[in-house]
């Protein structure tokens, strides 16, 4: 018996911070061990909001491909692949297209959240209210049995079970209905509290440089009841401490004792802090500079992975196809 | 300089009727000589309807390429394929989708007007919203300069040009804008006086034998007002004359006059008819019986075709992926 087969992918829509690698990545590495992993640079998902200027994608592709190698997956282990590089996907989205009604997308909670509060880009065309059919070929033409997502992500991973049951329920046992592996990790914050993001300027990012992170970990807001050095602090209010309980899970009581009774000051704090995510980032950025310097070794990773990924995906088809009668030559 | 491209389509839902025979298909073979010409035989957009019992589409394929044959399409002279074994058809659809509005969709009439009036059949799906779309990519993945439709195409084929000038605006002459070559023929009536229609049942097909013809033209529908035999009639009202003014121009007068004065009766004008419509029909029967004889003349004919629309297809991927910066292996 071989490991199950999980898939997960990400956007290559710039470089990935700290947010990605608690919630996401930290679990990737840890997965590669218990399954058979599939991770997917969802370049087409890409084009869902970057449609009106792509140029950015290849080298965030690349960037990816980058930061993946560098937290740590190891292509001997698990598939790295580049969505569009597996034609399959698009072949089985439209087939799965014919099996999903326009009001479940139109009901998808994040659909409705991001159509309203994404301001600087045009969501309204049929290629973002169709991202979960995507999402669902992308999942079952690697026949996964499961997927780790966050919170977020739920509804989607249920839609694309009911299309699953949709067509195995007229056409016999064609595609497997996944599971959800919810993320262990909570959502951290930006440096500013919200949720760290990109778009909002509040990163750390993996690729960093020291004095950088230590730059970012001091301007992090903390308790805002904690005005003066000598005022005791609440940690669970504080969003520094959100990351301590990630990084120095050894040192815990200090920092809350410490901070309560207001014998140490954020910056005792924050200098931990910084001490535990460069000691965290360094082997990460080391091998992200090895990398850099022979970028063909990404083109290599990809090149397999993309390879089978096909392979994997064209089996999968040739099953659908023939369930549902189609061409096959 | 070669000739132009053009592609037209029809879908794998059942044998064909001399409504598509005067509606489309002489004019196929009349394009033969001036055009490219790609046949398409478009079984993913069938999905949009026999999405949940697809048992008939092979059997149909197969149907519509004898059909095709036997009218006279000459693979030595133009391109017949089916959709399903062009894969980019599915990957530039994905890709033009993120380029259409939902409203687009939404709006246009042939959309509005099905959902609204065909009943035996679930079209609630983002497959079916996103027909025009998949038609776009249909038709842009050949360069087709134009393309044979008939008048409630044209909205269709309007979309499908304005998805062109949305991507060549942002990313420079990627994808020509086709033409609409308007089908010179009306559209005919079926036997009952309604459109003729497979799921009317009122459609007289190129494969019915001799006296089915006979059979069918002697219950079509004339002029309600000439009860009697010796009543006069009006040809302009008569769906008969419709046929006659295809296939007896040369006894227009005969008919006419005969018609207005009671001088001949409509039994005497569909004698006509049949003696037409059978001679008509006669040669394409026989080379459908040597086709059926030979079912690998039309695999063949087929398999070629998807070879060489593969080949067109994937050099307009490449020209696509290279402007739109995907990826390229």
């Amino acid at each position: 018996m071989g490991k199950k087969r999980i898939l997960s992918g990400m956007r290559p829509t710039g470089r990935l911070h700290l947010g990605h690698y608690f919630g996401a990545l930290q679990n990737y590495v840890r997965l590669q061990d218990e399954y058979d992993c599939f991770f997917m640079i969802a370049d087409w998902h890409a084009l869902t909001s970057e449609w009106q200027d792509t140029s950015q994608i290849p080298e965030n592709t690349r960037e990816l491909g980058i930061d993946w190698l560098s937290v740590g997956l190891d292509p001997q282990r698990c598939t790295m692949f580049v969505q569009s590089a597996v034609k399959q996907h698009a072949e089985l989205s439209l087939i799965l297209g014919m099996f999903t009604p326009v009001p479940w997308l139109e009901r998808c909670p994040t659909y409705k959240e991001q159509i309203e509060q994404i301001q600087n880009r045009d969501l309204s065309n049929i290629g973002f209210l169709n991202y979960p059919v995507l999402q669902a070929a992308d999942i079952t033409i690697y026949d996964a049995v499961a997927v780790p997502i966050g919170e977020d992500q739920v509804p989607h991973l249920e839609m694309c079970r009911e299309m699953v049951r949709r067509v195995n329920f007229i056409y016999g046992q064609v595609l497997v209905e996944p599971q959800p592996i919810l993320s262990p990790a909570p959502r951290l914050l930006g440096i500013d509290g919200r949720k760290m993001s990109k778009s909002y300027g509040n990163a750390i990012y993996l690729s960093d440089p020291p004095d950088e992170v230590s730059r970012k970990a001091k301007l992090m807001v903390t308790d805002p009841a904690r005005v003066r050095r000598q005022d005791p602090g609440n940690p669970d209010v504080c969003s520094v401490y959100a990351y301590q309980k990630l990084v120095s899970t050894d040192k815990l009581d200090w920092i809350e004792t410490g901070c309560r009774t207001a014998s140490i000051g954020c910056m005792d704090c924050k200098g931990l802090l910084i001490e535990r995510l460069n000691a965290l980032l360094d082997p990460i950025r080391g091998r992200r500079r090895e990398l850099e310097a022979n970028p063909r070794i990404v083109d290599r990773v990809l090149a397999e992975g993309n390879h089978r990924a096909r392979e994997a995906a064209e089996a999968t088809m040739k099953r659908v196809r023939k369930a549902l009668h189609l061409f096959e030559e």
